[in-house]
């Protein structure tokens, strides 16, 4: 079938290729124009403006976008409001905060036009592996544009079945949900994130009690100089930690057990904060996740001005002078 | 080859079982007989002692110590010690704490006793799957016990080789490692173990705050009804989350949604509480671990001592007055 | 001088007669009427409603609304904008949302109406210790209202002074501070209560810590059955963690070191979760200030819906079948 | 009455003095010699060996062990054992780990000789304040020493007397605890500490993000420029969170506010760690006072392995490229 795509970035453009390879018709509009030429020449149909990508389009249309940041999504959906008709579709695949998904839907829902927020999980790999998509918004819309989930999903694959899903919706065996109305798309895929960061989080703290296992602040018959790439790579085979973000560390680990090419400077973004703000809203606990989102701030300042503050409490009730500052030290 | 096997619990007769398909001659010993029964049927050797045991090997001898509680598998290797020769090999497959396997193997060296401590991942999957072994001790032990170890380790299997290995250790890849000396395997399983709390603990918060977005204290379009089933499965497949954890989630909700098979009350075993231990020794932060095995301790435990102190400042400063206990209310 | 009171509950009320006490006149209104009668027996002047209170003020009026939640506080300053005139002052002395208290101070300055945000500490206990006042708004509000703030405030009483704040504001030393501009005032409020949620949460564990070394779980040459009220005591003198809050742990476990009255289902308030927003927001870590929200949203649920997936996952990969339910069964 | 002393730093020559100042005789000894010197001036007398110590003093004696580190109060005491009589009492001042005191007290009690472990909390501010006493070990011993602890202790001073007391220990009131058998001194004092690590950390996050409310990173009317001494002090009058810590805290912000001399590295001790042991030994949930001492460990690393981990695993799913580190940024 035939589709918009607006935003032909890392994702975008990855989208775009996966959806052309299924044989379905892409009219791509991009603001720089090269992302635009690299589209047409593996077989999609540049459009000059959101208006032009309208116009190429056939009613029912649907118009997938693709942005990375908030605003400019926000922006582009109003525009797009404004530019299509009664029955058309827009999809924001990007990572949107769920609440602005449900003003945005109500919004659109005004003029008959109907939005789906879709959390789009599989970063550079989803081009080959396809991509697990999460939908939220309209039923009818959903069913309609079926074809483009199916293809953007990963399917089957070799992954096996889970016993007892027998009768149930067979999309999420291919890898897309419907998971309930506006909103709930990015919600589910929000929280897909948070998990993320615990996740990874609890990869990182076991491999550094790993590390510094060697470390001669300890007795000298409990040091282990213990390698990591060779320890990743064991537990991908029969034990309970074997995942996918374990592969993805074993293959950085054999490139370089150090990891001397990163800073350890780690960035978080919306989702693993809106994940906290969702848990406190709902009163429920979430120390792993929270404590997940900290260790990425903590990450990005040498010291904190409360770090300050318990040394000059030690000082005034102990006289304890702390060491000075030993750049560079590492854990 | 041959191989004396001490203990067949659900853990010890799997591997005795999966070592007989190898083509194994196991001579094994329980306290209990029916296991031994059980064991002869399939075609291993009954021993009725451990000196029994220990007389039906050939020596250089082998006797892998199977037992879940450390107290008894001390006991077990001091006997097995004063019966062995030099020469002589002890492998302790069970959970004990490194720093008794360390102070087991220099006693067993006095006597030129070899002395292993193999981290066995796998739980009752293991039988079919194969074992992840993280094994500690001598080189050469390890070494002329290589097919012990081959055939309970998974093997290759379909999971993809991870790139940049060549010329690296190619035991590692068939599911088998050798850490490094006494207690350096049963402490990359610890880790192992506490990694692995982490991983659970972060999906289940995630999945708590999917499950409660449908509460009614939240606004009413911020609501959702989520199907948790259909989340878990859906992430199974091309989502940066997906891991076997995560397989055996997604069986246990397409079985029952609501887990009301689960009392919610999780117990923890040494390897957790040692692995925050290890942390501490080595001042490394460890929040996700410790916040996943406190979620355990806290979960078999109606109300704290230190909740009703936070109530009881309350009261003292503001007047404040709890709420009366509401019995079976859930997040 | 004289001030418009609307709100006569459990803070309302003592604002009232510590106002009336200093010799100020308290012009007073509250939706039931027995909360009036007492204040105009203390020598109040009742208001029949917020209409009728403005009238009996002279300009330049200043009101002050103490309402418990958000909601309400909204309405009545709403209502208070469209009966005062330019130069008027409301003040919200109340727990609102520093964000709601930017927004209204804003549409009353529109009108020339100044708007103050005061966070006011101090509970049960103000009447007779004072109230600690953290002032948000306009300057000039402020510096003519500055004999109410003092009567409320404590005064330098018997706490010692800090060297090294010669020359600085004096009135913080009498225990009331202009913090900044509209929404500092509940701002610095929010986070004296995370503070607070952290402080009584180290006690909460502390005291846990203490209890619970009675267990015939552990070692019995390392059980102690310890007398925490004696502890609480002891530790009010001369040790490094005298508090406020220790004062009152100790008079709660004296009363009975068992706290049998107290439930263990501890509440909280907005305060304490924006404090975790707000550090969310500054990219801030906050463990501990999070780790005691957790603990009172877990000390309301007898069991989580994340708690049941953890035995379910256990269950999956190893058989473990958890032990029932021991209803009452406290740490 | 008369008491030996071993060990005159910071803490050791402060009780000497506070000893003298109430009339006891104090024999003492120190490796060094000048600190000997400054506490003959004092009055004390002069010991030349821990031999000569015992010498001087009259069946039954008491000598006071205040060293820093757990090893030489371990070989003080052994030596002591060997020179004492029946009937005499050891008493470790410092900081011990109980199980060593449960061990020791065992070995001197088959010599008759008894062994107190006296946690002391006070600081510098010990000699004026007093010293907060939590006392373990024989109960004969503990009333015999009563005019040491008791002119050690800070008495009943201005702080008022706790409601409900009545009746009981009345030692408490004056700032002494026998808090039960050997052992059980140390541990109370080791869970003060750690509550004091939760305590200085809820300060320290609090005010973080006080302080972290100008970042340019928050939306305009969103920032505000707080005075965190002003906080500090006006919190100390009349708000919930006043206590000991709070004054300090006041008092290093009235004399630089940036705390600039402070380089933010965190040292942690012995009883901080221990405290997490026993927590987790015990089963009982403790994330504040876990998530306060990882703190510590954090501000001593400018990066953690883990952390890189974290970026490497982004980079292999996503393509994410850390920024680089740019050294000296502070939260």
């Amino acid at each position: 079938m035939e589709i918009g795509l607006f935003g032909l970035g890392r994702m975008g453009g990855n989208i775009c290729r996966r959806l052309l390879r299924a044989g379905h018709r892409c009219v791509v509009f991009n603001r720089s124009p090269e992302p635009v030429r690299l589209a047409v020449a593996d077989g999609a149909v540049a459009a000059e403006s959101l208006a032009d990508l309208v116009r190429q389009l056939t009613p029912p249309r649907a118009v997938w976008v693709m942005l990375p940041a908030g605003r400019t999504t926000g922006q582009a959906v109003a525009e797009l409001a404004s530019l299509l008709q009664p029955g058309d579709t827009v999809i924001d695949g990007g990572n949107s905060f769920y609440k602005d998904d449900i003003r945005r839907a109500r919004e659109l829902a005004a003029r008959d036009i109907a939005y789906l927020d879709v959390g789009t999980s599989g970063g550079i790999w989803g081009l080959e592996r396809g991509y697990c998509l999460m939908i939220g918004g309209d039923a009818t819309a959903v069913a309609r544009l079926d074809p483009i989930f199916a293809a953007l999903a990963p399917g089957l694959g070799t992954i096996p079945r889970t016993p007892g899903r027998e009768g149930r919706d067979s999309r999420v065996e291919q890898g897309y949900l419907h998971c309930g109305p506006a909103g709930s798309g990015h919600f589910v895929k929000m929280i897909h994130n948070g998990i993320e960061y615990g996740l990874m989080q609890a990869y990182a703290e076991g491999f550094d009690i790993l590390r510094n296992r060697a470390s001669d602040a300890l007795p000298e018959d409990e040091r282990f100089v213990l390698d990591t790439a060779d320890i990743a790579e064991v537990w991908r085979r029969g034990s309970v930690v074997s995942s996918w973000l374990l592969d993805l560390s074993a293959a950085a680990l054999a490139e370089d057990v150090q990891l001397t090419a990163f800073s350890g400077e780690v960035q978080d973004s919306g989702e693993g904060r809106w994940t906290i703000q969702a848990a406190v809203e709902e009163a429920v606990p979430a120390p792993v996740l929270s404590a997940s989102l900290y260790a990425r701030f903590r990450s990005r300042t040498s010291h904190t001005f409360g770090d300050k503050l318990l040394s000059a409490m030690r000082f005034k009730f102990g006289g304890h002078v702390e060491l000075p500052h030993r750049p560079g030290a590492e854990s």
